[in-house]
């Protein structure tokens, strides 16, 4: 077998910050130490299946650009699959991050009934599991694809039709046992199409009730099988639906613990789809971690100016390293880990162009980790934080705290006192000065 | 006393669509019967006191443009206030709707410390209550102000310093105490600085806890003083925070069942913080009302191409029928109303504009009223959406929802049967047809 | 030959408000005199070939859900125009709109050369032809199809490549000729390509000038075959680039009077396309009436929660009387019309939903028709207008605008006479009243 | 007279990366060679008056925060402005930075008419030329407030009430003559009022003629004077109208080409009013740079998750150095610099937060240079985009441009040849990580 990357013949090595115009890591470097663990061990990067293999470059509005021949038309769809797993494996093996993730249809093409589709895919998760020994590489998390086809238009777990829920159960449980038998660090459910286009059709209560039935069901399952990875839900405001039911981690956060699944399913947090929804990427993992749900990332980023889902390979170290610092705050990664949930730009269509863009994206996040390492070595902004609400502590927070205390003493107490607090300045701009100090200071 | 108001000599009447070029009420018929209540007590219409008498007409980029004397500089603080208070009375009793609403320092002038404050509202509060008696008109709601001062410029019950936790403490439980004494049906808390202006200075998790305290303390005070109302929580996305905590009606219903809440709050839904947040007006009070937190509205709108609180009198019935559809589904009002959250435009400088908006508003919902009354009277939405679910109320999905069903047992069901749904028409353009034919035929 | 859309035997006829549940106009009453001409001929409806025939309801999430048996993988491409084709003017005559619009490629599929595509167009528009003269269906406009192929992905006329530029030339000669062949009134450039991704691989004056270019070329060879419709160009600010150049209509008047093609161009504007641009579909309307560059116009509506562009069938009389309103004050179209640039939701998958989405559409667009005339008959904006700015024809208006004018001679009046203007009330809810009090009062 | 800023009592100097956490500059050295020129010279930056010294702190919901002594109630206006006119100074003399900017109205009190209002100006001015002499601090420029009076609400220039524009007119003759006094390098006006609240009582074309008649006058005005600084028009889309006319660059290079001002008139480019209108910083100066209307920046940012112009200070590097490499390949600016047209956030109470904000974006704007620079030294960018448009200068592409070429010819060219173009990877990824390399490796 010949490869389909061939202009990229050798693995992409770390070359540091003075490697030539070649494919190369200037800043990731897997083993150096970062925050106590391997830098490798603190990203986790995986590459996705679905973007970088199973799609063509196509748009809403044009045909696909990209040089992926297993997409052709009146392709045998077996032989294709297994044409696109040998690329895929190639181009991770070669990439050299540990991790890739992949939905069940992207892998394996849909049979004509359940059954046969869970033959085909089988079939190519055999081959994967085979491929993973040789190459190394592991299994960041699967999920199942329960919004391309017609049958889900109205939703999986929400669908009017019981039947649908039934179909989509029957998916997850071939793409949860597949991934546990990959040894998946996670599992991933995207509601995309669990939300409305209409208000005059929908019952928002009851979709909501379904839902939570369908992640119940999900989770008794995982634990009847023993699968020890973690649930992970995905939030998206929007796209395809009007309106997704998962629209940030707030709205997941309430529906988990309003339903009693909180202990069963944690986020996966993609940087575009928190700013689709109103909210930064920083905000997003700093609410999923302050609130204990914090569990993956999909690292891409959308356009400041556009409305949709742009995709886009991570490149901005500003906004990561924030993102880094509060993850490493929270203590890490346990089973979650940094996915490339990014589409090349349609215009980069050659081969190389998916090698270039990953290698950009890892480089990104392996600088915005040592900015975020070097934050929290630095300590001023926690320093800050900490005097800040240093009062808190002291004897006055301590009464507010008191199951005791009632509105009317802490009225009286402040009546009493002619209490006028002195304002303090946030010193937001002092502090936004020192975060661009560390960041300048990494080289 | 002369009237302030003395372009508008006499109550604003209703005079039906005849009504020539006079101010008079064309649809909004207070005594007219609609889905089983008068008009007047389906939509409960209250006039807000700050933004129609305690705001000149300034912006960000210029100063107050509205004939308002009692806001000139130099006035003395308390002789205005009974000005003010004058004005507002007329202006309430003239233009007919039964409600008005207060913030503490909107009606009453802040004194030099907690007690003076007190004693200040406590007059003004005497006075209200006695033109109340003379005019009829009710309390809708009461709030305290508490984010213009510079003390609360990081918050009042979220504030880093636990000295402006009780100084917040003090003024809620005068305001509450306010509005409990002139029969106030609810009580409002908005949280305008309850967010943050960085993350960098910010301990999201801690300031939700004190948020929750606080409530407590709230809801505690209330049921001491036996203060039968409704405590209200207002959503708002942002501003003035870059991030406001009670972002949505999902925000605020996490919010209060992860503190055990729930049984305490319920929604104040403004459309224009709706809009804000990334979803219709509709979308969150059919949210409220499924989910069983839906309070009051905030009747305004915003514009859909500027991306701040525009709080631009409510003139779309499109908007509001479905509102209306939703909050009568929910069985209408019980403390809640609809209160002018509204700001005149800038221009609008005349004192009769104050009438004409209101009264324009007040139309637009008697209008939108008509038609989701007779929404529900013709069936067509509610039939769809039962004829679309009905398949959960057959075997299937009574299946799903018993408990000892599981995934697995789903997943053979449809392995073994080679399931395969057929997908629905959502028909959203018919049923968009039918809401456009219901609406075109009222006149 | 049956029928494709035998659920709908009949054409679709006006009823009036008491039409039952069938199909049935209810509004849209062809011969109805409006504002001085038959109801038709002020709307100039148009059904478009490429959403509503050659779409089978895929998204970028998921496969098609229509019933398109034409667009079926396998099908012979020519085989399967010609079926579409009988579907389509089946439709158009049934639905008993006037006009159609196309895009070369949706009609006539691509042959492997330029020659071949050209005999395939020939052909389809040959039948075209035939089947106008059988069903009285004319046609509004014709476009080339310049942003679906790879080749196209960085752009027609602003390619880096001449090449492109070159190809995208032959394709819009054997188009407009298409166009002129069948009638069309107009001919449509929409740049969907003709926009960046980055800038950082952009030379955006030197694409100006090449789009410039392009424009002249076709304008030239518009005059040399003698084609007397109208040239557009299609403002849309991004989607599928990041940025285009036609972003609104002043972008595209700028850019027009730049390169000297002012008098060769007017603009189609679309809904969608104003809103995602930042402006209300009103404004953007206004703007080109105004400016002497209004052409025609593409009716659809954006969801103002989604950035992307929904092209959902319009609904909203309020948005479009004020559209209308201005459209009738600029004299109504010449050669322009309302073309349904709509696209069915992806749900809506029963064939009849295809004529209930148009039915309600062209309903909506005749009720606005009506609130616009009834505005401009009511004569009350007009006449508010005229008054506010009746002082520009006073002596003092005049000064300002007499050539030998100077700052200085204005600021010395103002000083001498300590000039203070007194503000007016811009009386903006009064007038949003009148639009609702005439609106509510079409029945 | 002792020092305002007392908390600061030396000038900021420049301490390099190694500076201690004391107020220093880190980056900006005035004295750097970057690009040919002093790096003073390059970014010839600007501390604006109205944010940093007649602007409290006030938001729309609540009351200033800041320590500004002279904006307190009841002070004389007079002795106010001069004891913030010594703060002022007293600033930027001890910021470092070569220049400031003003507006009449927040450099000197209006005065009950316009000649008091000039008396009272002139006298400021006098006073700032002398401290102009003592410090070195330049002007950068001058203009007139003509959006905070009433008179102005429904604009200046544009409003329907002429007397208005000839109030305006006396008001922009004042400001520019101080300007010219001062010696200021441009002229600046903002149109924060020329737009509309509402189309239905707006006649936009009117309105688009008064705007161009109040430029060309200023224009007489600014040459009969024989002020040789540049005239600059600031876009910004909206707020605090509805729609501004100055909407974006491409809106006011339009405009003034049609109205023959594209000779006497550039653009001061705004970041916070670029991302307002939907376009990126980088694409606002580029366009500028491009069609020779590049003026001068309003320096500072937007939130992206907040729909109005927070003029925070700008902070972001990979944001700042595209626009300074746009700048700096436009050849740097003219008579134009960096403004810091920003506000604290309302919690940065502290007098030292004043310098802090500062020195944090003039280090920002030094890193950004040093960047841009490097980008231009690299060559990759330029290289790539000389490279991806090469075939332009060959001879097809001098075969379209030549004037007998046309349409048909083009047509049958590619028809003969069977022309199919062969698509070119865009390379996005790879020259966005090349900007990151550069990026990263300085120091």
């Amino acid at each position: 077998m010949t490869d389909f990357f061939d202009d990229v013949p050798e693995p992409v090595r770390f070359a540091g910050g003075e490697g030539s115009g070649g494919l190369a890591y200037r800043v990731y470097d897997p083993d150096r130490l970062v925050a106590g663990k391997r830098m490798e061990d603190q990203l986790r990067l995986a590459v996705c299946y679905w973007h970088s293999f199973n799609w063509g470059g196509s748009d809403v509005f044009g045909a696909g650009t990209f040089d992926r021949p297993w997409l052709d038309a009146g392709r045998d769809p077996m032989e294709a699959a297994l044409e696109k797993q040998d690329a895929a494996f190639e181009f991770f093996a070669k990439l050299g991050t540990p991790f890739f993730c992949f939905h069940d249809l992207d892998m394996a093409p849909p049979g004509a009934t359940l059954r046969k589709s869970k033959a085909n895919l089988d079939r190519l998760v055999d081959r994967a599991a085979q491929k993973m020994d040789e190459t190394g590489v592991r299994l960041l998390w699967g999920t199942a694809n329960l919004f391309a086809h017609p049958r889900y238009a109205a939703g999986a777990a929400t669908n009017p039709d019981p039947e649908v829920f039934v179909h989509a159960a029957a998916q997850v449980r071939d793409a949860l046992e597949a991934t546990y038998r990959l040894g998946g660090a996670n599992y991933v459910l995207w509601g995309g199409r669990e939300g409305y286009e209409t208000l005059l059709n929908t019952r928002l209560r009851q979709e909501a009730d379904q839902l939570a039935r369908f992640l119940e069901l999900v989770a008794g399952h995982k634990r009847s099988i023993g699968f020890a990875g973690t649930l992970l839900l995905e939030p998206k405001p929007q796209e395809p639906t009007k309106h997704q039911y998962d629209y940030d981690c707030a709205a997941v956060l309430g529906f988990l613990e309003r339903y009693g699944l909180a202990d069963e399913f944690k986020v996966n947090i993609e940087g575009n789809h928190a700013t689709l929804a109103g909210h930064s990427f920083h905000h997003e993992v700093a609410y999923a971690v302050d609130h204990g749900i914090f569990g993956s990332i999909d690292a891409n980023r959308g356009d400041p100016q556009n409305g949709w889902d742009t995709d886009q390979f991570p490149n901005s170290v500003e906004e990561l390293s924030l993102v880094l610092f509060e993850i490493l705050r929270g203590g890490g990664f346990t089973d979650g880990g940094f996915n490339f949930d990014t589409k090349l730009r349609r215009q980069s269509m050659d081969r190389a162009d998916l090698f270039h863009a990953h290698v950009g994206a890892v480089d990104t996040l392996a600088q915005a980790l040592l900015v975020a390492e070097a934050l929290i070595a630095d300590g001023t902004l926690s320093g800050a934080r900490d005097a800040r609400y240093a009062a808190w502590d002291g004897p006055l927070g301590q009464r507010i705290r008191q199951p005791d205390t009632d509105l009317a003493g802490l009225a009286d107490l402040a009546a009493r006192t002619d209490l006028e607090p002195t304002p303090v300045s946030g010193r937001q701009e002092l502090l936004e000065n020192e975060v661009n100090r560390v960041t300048w200071s990494m080289t």
